[in-house]
Formats: C-alpha cells, structure tokens, sequence
C-alpha cells in the first residue's frame, strides 16, 4: 500500500491549523546531541536524581504491592504526603483538596478545559511559559496581557485596570515564585493585592509553583494559596524536585470542584500512574526528600552564582539581568537591535551552545522579548557554566 | 482560614456543568475494596503482570540510562518495536506514523481536539466506551449515532446512509476488536466498506484498537489501519497487553500530522513518561512479549470459557448473550424490563459482586441499554468468576 497524501484533505479543528510545535520542543531535540551545551531547558540536573534510593523504592514497591502495576483510584498517602510537603509553602489544605494530575502542565491543561469557554478571556503576562499559552491555544481566547516588573514580579496595577475596564476573565495565569521564564519573584503585597482582586472581581488565578520549592537565599514567600483558598487553583509537580520522568504533578483546588476535574481527566489519560503514585509516596515515606530538596537548593544556587559571575566576566556591559532567588532561570536583556533567535542559530552551530530565544515566550506573537534570552542554569555543572556563558559571549 | 465556598460563584466552562465521572470511574473506587468480586472493570490480571521480569529490566534501564527520570523526545527504540509488533496486527506502519500517548485514552482525546470544532458532529455507536464520550463531550457535539449488530458489529449500512444524508462528521469512532462494551468483532467485509466510506466521503476513523491483540480462537482479522493508511487513525495500547500503570499507548497517524499532534501532547503532559518508553522497549528488545502474549490468551480465554459455561448453568433462560472472540467482555442483556443499575446496587451489597450496567455505554442519555450489563472475564480467575456468576444470578 503506497502512503494517501489525505493528511491535505482531511478538515482538521480550525485552531490546529495555526498549532506548532514550541520553541522547547523542538529544542529537546536539539540538545538531546550530547555534544551540546545546553541552558535551553527547564531541566533539572540528573546527576542530581536520586536514583539509587528510587531504585530501591521501586523495587520494594513492586515486591509488595500487587496493584502497583494496575489501574488505581487516586493513592491516599501520596495525598497525605503532598499536604504535608504543601505545609512546607505554609499553605493549610486537605486531602479532599488535592487532585492528583500526569504533570504540573497537564494541571493547567484540565483548568483551563474547566474554565474556558471557546473564545473566552484570560489574563497573562506579556512574556510567559509557552505550555500555558499551548494550553489555551485550541480555545482561540481572548488574551488580557500585563507587563512584569523585574524586581517585584506581575505588574498588578495593570491586572487591577484591566479587570476594572473589561468583562472578568475565565481565569488569571501567575507564577509567584521562581518566574518561567523571568525568573522573578512576586513581592508579598502584590501577591496580597492579586488575591483581593480575584476575590473581588470573583476571577479565579491559577497560580504555578512547579518551581516554588526551589528557593536559594532564604525561604520563598508563601504563594498565593497560602492566603486563599476559594480562588486559587494551586499547581505543584515533582518533576522539578523528584524526577521528570515520573510524571506526577497536583492540583490544590476547592474540593467541590473535584469530581469535575477527575472526569476531566479521565477523559485525558484515565488516572495518573499508579506505579509513580505509589513510588513516590513510598520515597516520601522514607523520609527521603528533605535532603534531597537541601541537596538540590545547594547545588542550584551555586550553579546560579557560578552563571551570573560568568555573565558578569564574559557578556557585553550593555546586557542587563536579574539574580533569582528562586527557580531555574536567569533572563538576559541584550540591546533592543539583537535578535536572539539568529544569535541561538549561530550559537548551536557554531559553539554548540544552546538556550532559549525570549521570543519563544512573548504571548501575542509580539517581538516583545526577541532581544532577550532565558538561561537555565540547573542542568550543568558550575564548570559547564562558565565554559558556556564564554562560548555564548564569543558569539555575541 | 476558613473554606470560602467560592466554587458556587465561580464560573465554569458552559459545557462543565454537565461533566460528571463516569460509572467506570466510580467503580474503580467500590471495586478497590478487597472483598468485591468485580465484573466491572477493563482491568488485566495483576496475577499476569510480568512484574519479575519488568523489576528487573526497570532496574537495569536505572543503571545504565541517566536520561531515564528526565524529559525526553520521544524513545526512538521503542517506536522501532510498536512498528514490528504492528506487523502482528498485518499493519505495515513507519517509525515516522508513530505517535507515543500516555495511553490509549491520551490518543483519543488528543485526536478529539485535532479533528473536532465546538459543536462540531461525531459518528459512533449507540452503545459505546464511556471513554470516546468524555473526550468529546467539552465540544458538546453533535452525536450520529448507529446500532451494532451483535454477530457483525457496527451497521456499516446504517454509517453509509448518514454519510449519505449528513454533512461529514469530523470522525468515525470505530472497535474493530473486542469491542468495549460489546465484546464484538467487526466482519472483515465491514471493515472494508467502512474504509470505503471513509475514503469517499473524506472522514477520518478513530480505529481504537486498545484490545486488538487479546484474540482467542484464532488470530484477529487484520484492523482498518491495515487497509488504508490515510483516513484511519490506529490507537494502541501496552495497558491491555502488559501493564496500565506505565501508561503507555500509540497512534498510527498520517506523517504530516505528528507535529500537530506533537504540539497537542506538550499542551496537554510535556511528554509520555520516558522512564516507562524505556522500560517497555527494555522488556520488548528482551524478547518477552510473543510469550507474554500467549500466556494471557490462554488465561483470558480459559476466563471467557469459565464465565460463558456458568452464565449457561446459573443464569436465568431468557438471558442473551454472544461468544466474544476478542477483548475482555461478555455483553449479556437481560429481558427489556430490568433495570441493572438497580441490580448493581444490591449485587454490591448484597453479594459482594460488581458489574458495570448497559446504561453506562448509552451514547445520548437513551436508556437503550438499561436492562443489559458489561461483564469482564480478565480480571478473576476462573473459580472465582463461577462462583461471581452464581452470586449474580441470585440476585436476579
């Protein structure tokens, strides 16, 4: 049988004609080259995975338990463990709160499945993670964006006159801490003013933290959850502090509007799987993570000082950053004329460095960000750091 | 702080007023209590999990592979293996059509937001997965819907005619294989006119094939995919045949469409969980499966046989039922005025004994299939399943 060219034919859903793979996408390709140098990605470092303890886990998992491998209603005790870790970002839940997802994205893909409407409103920032804007992108929304401010985070001033002049949004999009992909941190009292917002104006803010763990110089501020709990849909993941691979993330939700999300996500994949569920709260049981996330915190911070002493030694004067206290990233203003995205090919090509063009987060198709690029900083090794940031400055 | 019942005020999606879990979902959590004989579920025998054999391959992949907890392009490796088990299946498919899901239900909902607009139009069966409803039920579509004859499957006659009058639905949702609920297979003639219809009309099928190689009398008729490359979008599925919890499945899809769907999947869970691509591909390279594979047929059909000999011996004359020759049910329908859904509840409390009732596979509310229940004969062993049959009967 020869190949149909139907694919041409066939009508697909009007959204998907405009659908591309992101920028992140395309750049795990790219940089599954071991050759290359990579600060492109949000990963964490896996030589920093806890491999030989989950190995352990796994195995007594699997030893003992005859449903591990199964179809499983939502793990009870992973529940407990996550209400206990959440404490940790000083917000108080229950388990009747906490909704177990394949991811932190696959979170904002079944809250913005229950939210918005086809051709609905929501309010973002002007430059932010590409996966919320692919996780809106078939419900051709409205977009209400806000500047951010580099020091104190989303710009809600703006949010305020926005939400005063227009009808309210499904939702509001916002990372308080360890900004993707600014790396910023929003000040308390704006986190205070965004909450009496939605409260007032009763839109509710999905607000993620795969990152809030990952605080460096002193402990994160709480997010927002932890000063309300009708509004906020809280978004945690253990892909950032655990492993990727794993595939478990959560939702904090107000518990009447559980047995919607779970027939949202049945719809999606069924259940999250259970074999992950079960390790990861038999890991948690062994009271394996406190190191770990010290472990980690150590590590990222150093690898964070070695990259802005770097950028310091190496990038032209005329660039501007930012310190995060929290996160993976590092966001890099170069002079308004540089285009990023002809510097990234270069870049691979020639030095074998790679990193994110700030285009690839601008939320409007503007060119916003195109004079900007997102660093990470977590995957590799201090020494790697330097020795990137150096081949990056020879192709500036 | 105190609950804010926000969840009252806040404004859902219009669409999600209406979502519920379904019937399987609240199952799932009845049938998880150990003393339950359960009849209800699609589950495998966890007694059958190659749980030595995957802890073992599990464990080498930890050892070796240090991208196995990370992100990740999809696992070429194990693209290479489905294309072959494919071949099993008489589809001849490329590496290049191959699409990793997180399971087969990923497949359709991912295929639902590619192919279907809100209130876009759906054809399928009056009695069919709960799963295909709840992925296109935020579309609120139009249902065309058309009766499966029992010996045959779908009335392709009945999907000719609709074409016929109709403007084309976006897709066919089709179960050539041990059709869920029906436990049916659907005639090679069928299929052939099917894909007829699929090409004159230019309508894509959803060829859902998640039970396809669990045949037990002699091998399948080949699958729509193997007749026509263009217009069918095969879903597959390593849950059936080797273990839900590594949520696990794939598409066969036209090339030019992979990077839409590509995009899809990162908006919807980043990536199919690498630890798992590995691990599979870890136990196919073994050359584990073919064995595996027949192991399960010779269980499952032994459990079909059991269940089919004590529906004969305990339950009442007026019953109907057919000899599924795929899959992992039986369909029994009961005289027109029982309502099993009334049955389910004292068979539960009363004796212990869960079934899933016709209505739940009711594609418009119909009450079409209220007086028949879906039987699973995988997950029990075959003493068991004589002695939940006799306690069912007791109940009618």
């Amino acid at each position: 049988m020869r190949y149909t060219p139907a694919a041409k034919e066939m009508v697909l859903a009007d959204w998907a004609h405009e659908a591309r793979r992101s920028t992140i996408q395309d750049m795990l390709a790219v940089t599954a080259q071991p050759d290359i140098l990579s600060f492109a990605l949000g990963l964490p470092a896996p030589e920093l995975f806890p491999t030989e303890t989950y190995t352990q886990v796994a195995m007594q998992v699997l030893a003992s338990e005859s449903r591990a491998l199964q179809y499983g209603p939502p793990w009870q005790p992973l529940k407990a463990h996550i209400v206990a870790l959440m404490a940790q970002r000083n917000v108080i839940c229950r388990e009747e709160q906490v909704f177990l997802t394949t991811g932190a994205q696959q979170g904002m893909s079944l809250l913005a499945r229950l939210l918005l409407n086809p051709l609905g409103t929501v309010l973002l920032e002007e430059t932010i993670y590409s996966g919320i804007q692919q996780a809106i992108e078939p419900f051709q929304p409205t977009l209400l964006t806000v500047p951010t401010d580099r020091e104190t985070g989303m710009d809600v001033d703006a949010v305020a006159s926005l939400l005063e002049r227009q009808a309210p949004p499904a939702f509001i999009y916002a990372i308080s801490d360890g900004h993707n992909p600014l790396g910023t941190c929003m000040s308390l009292e704006k986190r205070r003013r965004l909450v009496e917002l939605a409260r007032h104006y009763h839109v509710p803010i999905i607000e993620d933290d795969a990152y809030g763990l990952l605080w460096y110089d002193q402990v994160a501020i709480p997010p927002m959850r932890a000063l309300e709990e009708g509004w906020v849909f809280y978004l945690g993941s253990f892909s950032k502090i655990l492993a990727p691979a794993l595939r478990v993330g959560w939702i904090i939700a107000p518990e009447a509007l559980l047995p919607k999300l779970s027939a949202l996500k049945e719809a999606s994949d069924i259940d999250t799987a259970t074999f992950s569920q079960r390790t990861i709260a038999a890991y948690l049981a062994a009271g394996h993570l406190p190191n770990h996330l010290t472990e980690l915190r150590q590590a990222y911070s150093t690898r964070r000082d070695s990259m802005l002493s770097a950028l310091r030694s190496y990038f032209p004067r005329e660039t501007k950053w930012h310190r995060p206290s929290s996160g993976m990233f590092v966001w890099v203003e170069l002079p308004h004329e540089v285009d990023t995205a002809e510097i990234l090919k270069v870049a691979v090509e020639r030095e074998r460095v790679a990193f994110l063009p700030g285009h690839a987060f601008d939320v409007d198709g503007s060119r916003r960000a195109a004079h900007c690029m997102r660093l990470n900083f977590s995957n590799c090794r201090a020494e790697r750091i330097e020795e990137g940031i150096a081949r990056l400055a020879r192709v500036l």
